[in-house]
């Protein structure tokens, strides 16, 4: 099926599949200790379908035909993607935006757009043999693994750092996936788990470094061009961490281009909070390199990274589409949740509410026009982190069972939250 | 479009739309406070699609020609339903049931069953010309109204018990949903939410009070049987709570069997926790009527009810249907959550998770044969309850970040749980 070949983002090497499995290992030779990956491979299939496909986009048929795999056998037997590109009315007139959808990408099968990394990693593991298939992860990408693994029937290990949320932990857990906590930091467990997969044979699926996880997130570029065939968007807004979704996305619209059922890539809008903001940063700098931060922080989690490790080609591919990196606030965040929840009826974790927060700003800022075909990508399920969305309620105190305190409550409750 | 008449599953009396809005008033004349509700309406359809539909089951148009609206427009714009029925391969291995899918409804916008209920009952509000939707609950029928509300800009208004846990809340608050905590028990929540509704003018959606509540739910079955047509399934498993998913059920297939798409409904096994188990009691006694309990108890919390408000429908239609009711432990359940999540990807609460407990009794008590064709209905997700599937799994200690402690910790860990 499909046949393909690595190219370094870097340098440009090209390499055969049965040459190399993770990155570069010329440009790997610059790896900095927890600085962003040197190296990254991208794939090129030989062959990307000229027609868009007649089956549904979770089908392993049609994935098989536009994903570097050898069968369709391989993908586990667990529907990913497919999810609803919402025509959002009611938001539509909140934002004076008559052209905007939001693909809902909190319904997939472990809550977030990382079941479709994991996929496809997954799919590579079981043509290549491997019965383990390991990450570092403190989240999404390990409930992902977990996830799609236990539906196929490898065996999925996640290394995080032992000061990581517990309740983070138990998704991936209940998948039964081996939870290895380590005394350090999400470095030392990255380390680790390379080290631990070189000994022990198996296979990495660390983010940013197996070339699987950038490819499998394209198929979400896929459906939303698919969807609103023959126009495609003129912006996709995207919650950036360490920019492996964003690079996933131009590179679903990358093969749509080269394939002509595209005849344009819409422009990329790099979302970050302020206080884990290195891609967006560089992207308004005019840097190549994102500057890895000391210390990063925001409300939404999944997107808190010091040093992005996909940041070369996120800040690459964002400016060569002609789009931009913003910053938001985590109260902007909070206020997006509620405002996304409230209008469109998705309930979003605070990292996928960040892309609503990040239109707003992009309207500003005028990097997005009102009257564009505009697509906000909301990658995470609210109830993925139930804790930062009650930050963004107010819960009324207890009435007595009589209807005129009934009265009094909905007298005083604002109405300005609708 | 689909014209209709109400019946009461009590005295047969039957309506016309315009002259009862909720219960056969003839019935409800012997309702005691906080029982099991009297005289509960059927929707009967004056005419059921004697086709399969071309589109697919979330399509509104396809809705509509199944379901009791004027109009497809009634419909909020946001897909339910068109979950996926899988066919678990490594779960049939695991039971020696080669003829067994999973129905996974947690992949609803809010994340359970109970959004088909609300899709219809904010159409008929709308239909109606009410602004307002209230009900009164704790959890999943919450969020479903708040969710589906949003999407369609109708105002929700949710009562709940102010003990009621905080986390439950956060959700419903999300969608907009104005919250009214009621000092008191459900039992007072509910009749508060009713007479709000007669002061207020609003619509009222309470489970088992709403026909259209069962109505909506009947969704589910029309896919399972589409999915597995011309073969009808031998059985389905159904969490039960108060007795409306598995009437919803079985009034989707009655309709199917009406319009000759079936030639015979399944068996439904209705599952309930030991400490909340009023339906199956009556089922395994032979009795009409539920007994209400005392206190009910259960980790499945959406299942626990003193008086299952549905039970004498529910009841009834178990037992013509050929099926049982079934008990499960606790400790069933967390288990049957930890062993569908490994050998499926399917992440349960714990009340979706006693399907699959409820089968293993089944199995045992040769309610269900092995090579029978089962359907497990999957009814919520696990994200909806994290800290109960916590108590399934145990996470392991930290270790340092060495190799040598990585091979002790694997082999430390229990190889049986894969």
């Amino acid at each position: 099926m499909a046949a393909f070949t690595f190219i370094c983002s870097e340098c440009g090497a090209r390499y055969r599949e049965t040459e190399v499995r993770y990155v570069c290992p010329a440009c790997a030779r610059q790896q900095q200790p927890g600085g962003v990956t040197r190296g990254v491979l991208r794939v090129e299939l030989e062959h990307v379908p000229e027609r868009w496909p007649a089956a549904r986009w979770s089908d392993p048929q049609t994935l098989a035909s536009f994903l570097p795999v050898a069968s369709s056998a391989s993908f586990p037997p667990l529907p990913v993607g497919c999810t609803p590109l919402l025509p959002v009315a009611r938001l539509r007139q909140h934002l004076a935006m008559p052209h905007l959808w939001v693909k809902d990408d909190t319904r997939n099968p472990s809550g977030s757009t990382k079941d479709r990394a994991s996929l496809l990693v997954i799919a590579k593991a079981i043509e290549y043999g491997f019965d383990t298939v390991a990450t570092a992860s403190t989240g999404n990408a390990a409930s992902a693994l977990a996830c799609l693994a236990a539906a196929a029937g490898v065996r999925a290990v996640v290394f995080v750092p032992a000061d990581a949320p517990h309740a983070k932990l138990v998704q991936s857990a209940s998948y039964g996936a081996r939870l290895v906590p380590v005394t350090g930091s999400y470095d030392d467990a990255f380390e680790l788990s390379l080290a631990a997969c070189d000994r022990f044979g198996w296979y990495n699926r660390n983010t940013a470094f197996n070339p699987f996880t950038i490819e499998g997130k394209k198929t979400v570029a896929l459906e939303i061009a698919h969807t609103l065939a023959p126009d495609p968007p003129d912006a996709v807004i995207v919650p950036t961490g360490d920019g492996v979704i964003v690079s996933g996305v131009a590179k679903g619209f990358a093969d749509l281009v080269r394939a002509g059922l595209l005849t344009r890539a819409p422009r990329l809008v790099a979302v970050q909070p302020e206080g884990s903001s290195a891609i967006a940063h560089a992207l308004r700098e005019g840097a190549a390199a994102p500057t890895p931060l000391v210390s990063a922080h925001s409300v939404a989690d999944s997107l808190v990274v010091g040093a992005p490790r996909n940041g070369l080609m996120a800040v690459a591919q964002v400016r060569a589409s002609g789009g931009a990196g913003v910053l938001v606030s985590d109260e902007a965040i909070l206020d997006a949740l509620g405002v996304l929840a409230r209008t469109t009826g998705v309930f979003a974790e605070p990292a996928a509410a960040a892309a609503l927060a990040g239109l707003l700003v992009a309207l500003e800022e005028g990097v997005v026009a009102h009257n564009e075909r505009v697509v906000v990508l909301v990658t995470g399920s609210g109830l993925k982190d139930v804790g930062a969305a009650a930050r963004a309620v107010r819960l009324p105190d207890p009435i007595p069972p009589r209807l005129e305190a009934v009265a009094e409550a909905l007298d005083d409750a604002p109405e300005s939250r609708r």
